[in-house]
């Protein structure tokens, strides 16, 4: 799997393609160029490969000092330093063209495609006296080339940064959406909105005004190319967290299923806070750049766009959601009276393209696609989930299971091996120091003002110690660098990327590495169950989370989340699940002959029980691959009754 | 989801792209360009969606006259058919361009980069006096024009040929090798082999040579676009049969198992019979196009050319499944030794990693990946599954079910949009009629004279209404299209492409949507089991299957099929699984200590009960979504231990 070889012989096939005729050789690059991006993609699976043949011995020895995620970026950063320094293969050829004189040009921006005559007039100097036939080739636009004289197009081992947001990011993103524990996360909803949605923000400010700061402190080459915009949008894209390394030692230690639903909730929301706050600033300097100066209507612009965009999407995916519910709900209706339940295939293959169409449909309305399938993962596991077959859960569990493995770890490997592969990196010590220290500060001021301020009204209040684990887990993934890598068009964009890389690198490999020392440290209790389905509680079904959750942290539900419950359990889980009570006992009087029309006969006839099992929260993983019945401990289970008392 | 309203919206979106300044425009730009690629997909994912519920509702009606493949190209035709006359939006704006007189030239090929420097000077006539700075914009190469006049570059809908090769085809073909019921497919092996290597070829021969007849009887214009090479490339592409709808029939009604795995084995393997067969026509075509006449020299080269590529990319994927076998075996026994069995998601991983890179290598090699997969996925099926946790069994069978299913149907809509919408059709009434003729004719040369010559020596020999079935089954599929689209540049090929395009659909809906009356009015014998689950006979072991097959048909088998035989159950599956007889019982005495080190103690205590569960033969599906134990009648599976002897 040696590339230097693979890179020899393609050295050697390209020399072999210039010896042979001209409509040969073409048939050859574009031979080549298929190779090329075999080899790319052939590079990263073995990455990943070996990325996972190393987790099975790091599991097999017992090592938890370095997580899947740091590994992979490890072994990027390896192949990455290899593929750099092994051989320069310059394969690109470019040349310079400009409009012919007599072009009737009426356009104000590039055009599509250029359609480039081929000459046959010019000299052929290598490969001797081939006719070269007058043809004419397409070309498609890529992108505006900023600094000609540095600029080196190069195909070694990098993608299109559209594929993370289009391919990589919509797996995660929905495994994570599918996977919330939703009774903790909306047991802790006022904290994870609080650090997701006002702490991102914050925090985006904070970094955005002390790097402006800092880069004015800096020489002036360089305080000139960053404006305040680009240092928000540094702080933006900074922002999100992504605590994988932390919550998979979480799930191994079995840490409190509050501190564990803080963190992971609080990194699924702020991904998608942090994706459109970066585009509404976007949005705010391109409208609002001529002026320079500050403007407050274009500033509540912004803000409008933010929450507009947000609203919009998570109306979209939350849609599609209840819509995929609503027709799962027809099929398994079906299946109940005709006794047949051999579709989990349809089932499935259902389920993943409605989903998919989340995402679709609000990237064609110019919203954010991947809030939009965040919110549909959650209505398909509150919802759909439901109404599938045992079969179809299982496959769509473990479908996107393997889908978040692999997207997961194919974007840390991609971390690693671009910081040396890229072109466009640029290393500013100064800016990297200051980054380092501005997105710590940043996660400090979102943590423990906001714990305080939530404290006063909190009962049971987040300890010191959880907050310092909150603030500990502050680790940058795959959002950040995906956000950094989306747009490297200037010298100031390009030193925002290298800064984020290494913070990513370094905070998911040695954050990553110390989480368990962290644990011990802030003697945060470990060896909790929070695998519901030990908690097999009799006195509890759907109807009382509905009115409040019943024990521990009642207290935190506000007015607006028990309205929520009820209009939940009363009216969309029996209208879009076999869920109880029926709509006929939920709805009032004059309503009763609709309800009747929109329930099952399943749904008269079934005892509680029944219920209990079919619903999806006790059902869903968290983090773990799947509950192995025979490793739980039963005294755990009796100790994770005592719910959230032991802090 | 209609497509004309978000057509209009674009058009909308591009009028007002030209309404601002040229920088907002470009960014506008490439934000409509993902829109539109966004909205081609979505189209598909609806078309998909549509059909998955409909197939859910003809299940629910049991309806039989059309397939779910056949339902996919109707509602392309249709959702095509929308789009081509809905309205026309030339998105593409494109501009001539020559090299500058100055540029030192030095290839013999287009440059892969041209760097277009955008012009301030030339009148920018709509949008008013804009200022547009003068910028350097970096356009890739796409491909030739070879009609500039009638070419009109268009992005309805439509996507890189290359997809279906490295993105569709690869999974198809995978679970196929991996659900190939190797049992009944080595059981016929000499007539699955005979029609697909010698039928193929056969079959690619009469096609192109009667084609080339009727070409010449055409008007000449048409007749001098057609070289002899042509017409036999045609012939190449249009032999590989896909009979999914007659298969799937076949499960439903549960048709004789040794039809089944004839009719099956043939179509999988003549699908790498007739890619490995185009390639090696194209690298003749390329090579020796100069000298215009035949050359035995040439032909001989190319007939290497099948050879090796085709051996050695088999080898290329039987070395990776049997690398993934090694690899799970050593994890397995890891899990024996440890009992830890928590790593499901790391195997099935490992197992789609492999899988994947046996492809990719195939392709950095220049050979054919899609036959590396082929074998890969049979090795995966014979050697690796039976290592794999029960867990892992299900994922990945499910996952690549999954897969097939919505590739396959992407693929069938694909071809029903694109007849519409992909702009390089070209309808030629009688190139269409002769190719309809020539391909049932090359059907039937493959199948009647073969049975013939195979009957000679085969016991039970073919009966006639085998052979019928056998020629109606020879739909035309993904293969062919895929095939056909690849390379459309000359009017040639793009009536090929037509022709090719309307005898799949015509096959698919026609023949598919017949089979079932087919089979009655053949009087083909149905209400055979063909899962083997329930045909466990306790007195055959892997061991008999390795020595001969112990009934029936066991006079097919070749010395040559014996000989494997015993490799495999004697030196590579002990060697590769848990199966018995341990290796210190097959290998010759010297080899002892070689076999000790490699023997698992599993494989010396387990029983043959134990053997008989995890060998994967009985386990996989063939086409079923899933064994349902239920449904089968236990009568069934007492007619089957009769074997082949009803005929």
């Amino acid at each position: 799997m040696n590339p230097i070889i693979f890179f020899g012989v393609f050295l050697h096939f390209v020399i072999f393609c210039h010896a042979s005729g001209a409509d040969i050789a073409l048939d050859a690059k574009a031979t080549l160029l298929h190779r090329i991006d075999s080899l790319n993609l052939l590079i990263y699976t073995c990455l990943l490969t070996l990325t996972v043949l190393t987790i099975w011995v790091f599991k097999h020895r017992r090592v938890s000092w370095l997580h899947e995620t740091g590994l992979a970026v490890i072994y990027g950063l390896i192949v990455g330093a290899i593929i750099r320094y092994a051989g320069s293969t310059n394969q690109i050829t470019h040349i310079d063209v400009h409009p012919a004189p007599d072009t009737k040009y009426n356009l104000s921006v590039p055009p599509d495609v250029l359609r480039f005559h081929f000459p046959d007039k010019l000299q052929v100097s290598s490969s001797g006296d081939i006719p070269v036939p007058n043809k004419t080739y397409a070309y498609s636009f890529r992108g505006e080339i900023v600094n000609i004289e540095q600029n080196e197009i190069d195909l070694k081992a990098t993608f299109d940064p559209e594929i993370f947001f289009n391919i990589i990011l919509p797996p995660i993103i929905f495994h994570a959406g599918y996977c919330l524990k939703r009774k903790y996360f909306f047991r802790n909803l006022g904290a994870i909105l609080t650090f997701a949605m006002v702490g991102t923000a914050l925090s985006a400010l904070v970094i955005g005004s002390l790097m402006y700061g800092c880069v004015q402190l800096m020489p002036a080459s360089l305080a000139a190319s960053f404006t305040f915009l680009d240092t928000l949008y540094f702080g933006a894209l900074i922002s999100p967290t992504d605590p994988l390394t932390v919550l998979a030692i979480f799930s191994q230690l079995k840490v409190d299923v509050n501190l564990y639903a803080m963190i992971f909730g609080e990194s699924v929301l702020n991904d998608a806070v942090a994706l459109v706050l970066s585009g509404a600033i976007q949005n705010y300097e391109k409208r609002y750049s001529n002026d320079g100066g500050f403007e407050i209507t274009a500033f509540l612009g912004a803000i409008g766009d933010f929450i507009g965009i947000f609203s919009l999407s998570l109306l979209v995916g939350a849609f599609m959601g209840c819509l995929t519910a609503l027709i799962s709900f027809l099929i398994a209706r079906d299946k109940i009276f005709t006794h047949v339940r051999e579709w989990p295939l349809l089932e499935s293959a259902l389920f993943v393209l409605m989903s998919y169409a989340a995402f679709l449909i609000a990237e064609v309305c110019e919203l954010t696609g991947v809030v939009a399938v965040l919110f549909c993962g959650i209505c398909q596991a509150h919802y759909t989930y439901n109404n599938l077959s045992s079969d179809s859960r299982n496959r769509t569990k473990q479908l996107f299971e393997l889908l978040n493995f692999l997207a997961e770890n194919f974007i840390f490997t991609y971390i690693g091996v671009s910081m040396f592969t890229f072109p466009k990196h640029h290393f500013d010590p100064w800016f990297i120091i200051a980054g380092f220290i501005t997105s710590t500060l940043g996660r400090a001021v979102n943590i423990y003002p906001l714990s305080f301020l939530l404290n006063l009204g909190r009962k049971p209040p987040i300890p010191m110690n959880f907050q310092h684990m909150l603030f500990f887990s502050g680790l940058r993934g795959a959002m950040s660098f995906a956000l950094a890598i989306r747009n490297t068009v200037s010298e100031a964009r390009q030193a925002m990327l290298t800064t984020t890389s290494l913070i990513v690198i370094a905070t998911v490999v040695l954050q990553g590495g110390a989480a368990s020392h962290a644990l011990a440290y802030l003697r945060i209790p470990t060896g909790q169950s929070q695998n519901d389905e030990n908690e097999a509680l009799p006195y509890r079904d759907v109807r009382s989370e509905g009115r409040g959750s019943g024990d521990g942290s009642g207290g935190e539900k506000a007015r607006l989340a028990k309205l929520w419950g009820a209009v939940d359990s009363r009216l969309l889980k029996p209208l879009l699940t076999h869920a109880r009570p029926p709509l006929t006992e939920t709805l009032p009087a004059f309503m009763r002959p609709v309800a009747r029309v929109l329930t099952t006969t399943h749904q008269y006839t079934q005892g509680d029980n029944t219920l209990r099992r079919t619903d999806s929260d006790s059902d869903l993983c968290i983090d773990e691959p799947q509950p192995v019945p025979t490793s739980i401990d039963p005294q755990l289970s009796i100790n994770v009754r005592n719910g959230y008392g032991h802090v």
